[in-house]
């Protein structure tokens, strides 16, 4: 039998659940409370206030990320690996979509997290460029070093960028959808284009198909 | 004898000075008005508010793009194109660096603005875009319109991105400088590394190496 989950990290789960949903700006823990039927005294006595709880969900997207943000070991990375990495960035985007919209209100009110995010900015650039080299290393991509460095950074702003670009573009009460980051994935894939070993076309012209969103659904007229 | 700026473009300008080097939301109207020398009263004479003010640097800088996003005229573009649109860019970004930086904040507050923004974000689009698509014309790209769609849209995100980028790896104080600028534009050039023809590459090498500002420069270790 399934355990029930332990008080905190109820807190945690509808936190996230409520923060993706409303944004983060419109939930104070009072709201979180009363969804989780608890008094405001409980949750506090596990978090002391909001920032806490971001913090730890910083966390757990910071781990989801690393986990998977890695060359494969003991091999080299396949064509295959390209939609393994494509789509855990999108689930991973999807499940914390909160921090992609409000990042820079949430970096600014917590100087620690502000440090902590800039660690785990520069470690995804490492590891998306060494990623990215082992494509090269692979046959899979044909790109020289100065190319493998603008991509990685050209991939991370896209990445780290697309759900603000959908709220100014959209309007800011605007619904984040999973079509919509599957469009911000795809650009990701297309800033690879120019790059792919000819061989690899066929197969990685499916996977630009498969994650293909139409631009009048993302940037409507 | 140059005539003396009237009191509006004096206020225009001494605010823009005035945001782009201490942040749009350091300076009040008071701040502007004692830089000028002139009472609060007289400010509020010509705008009630700072943002009738920031919406008047946003037409400035709105003409400006309109300006030169553009194809030329009654020609083909040529390679020297590329990097009149790519200094043009960097000119316009550093002229109005705080639009970019406090943008999403801007919108936030004045839906006006916003509605404003998403015709002129649609607008470079679409002009982006018939750019792209006449370097394909010219022979100077080679790209499908599937590819000149994605890199239209790239293109956009790195420029509307690149300083919010410095901003959350740099520290939210960073002094953004002409350099940090000029990788941003740099980044853009690379979006279409993959697509150049073979002829033109040298041509577009010497433009690269024009750009270039070295990536520990930008996000530091």
């Amino acid at each position: 039998m399934a355990q029930r989950p332990k008080t905190r990290d109820r807190i945690v789960l509808e936190s996230l659940a409520l923060f993706n949903t409303q944004g983060e700006r419109n939930v104070t823990t009072n709201h979180i409370a009363a969804h989780l039927g608890m008094s405001p005294g409980n949750l506090y006595y596990h978090f002391r206030n909001k920032q806490e709880i971001i913090a730890e969900l910083f966390a757990l997207y910071e781990a989801r990320v690393d986990s998977f943000l890695r060359l494969p070991e003991g091999r080299e990375v396949t064509v295959e690996d390209k939609t393994f990495y494509l789509e855990s960035l999108l689930a991973a985007m999807w499940d914390f979509r909160f921090l992609h919209r409000d990042l820079e209100h949430l970096l600014e009110s917590d100087t620690e997290l502000a440090a902590r995010y800039r660690l785990f900015a520069q470690r995804c650039l490492d590891h998306a460029q060494a990623i990215y080299r082992g494509f090269v290393s692979a046959g899979i991509m044909l790109m020289n070093a100065a190319q493998v460095e603008a991509l990685t950074l050209n991939s991370w702003i896209i990445v780290t960028s697309w759900v603000r670009f959908l709220c100014t573009t959209r309007g800011e009460g605007a619904d984040i959808s999973q079509d919509l980051l599957r469009r911000g994935i795809y650009q990701v894939l297309a800033l690879e284009g120019g790059y792919l070993a000819p061989e690899v076309r066929p197969a990685v012209k499916e996977l630009y198909e498969k994650l293909y969103v139409p631009l009048d659904q993302v940037v409507p007229n």
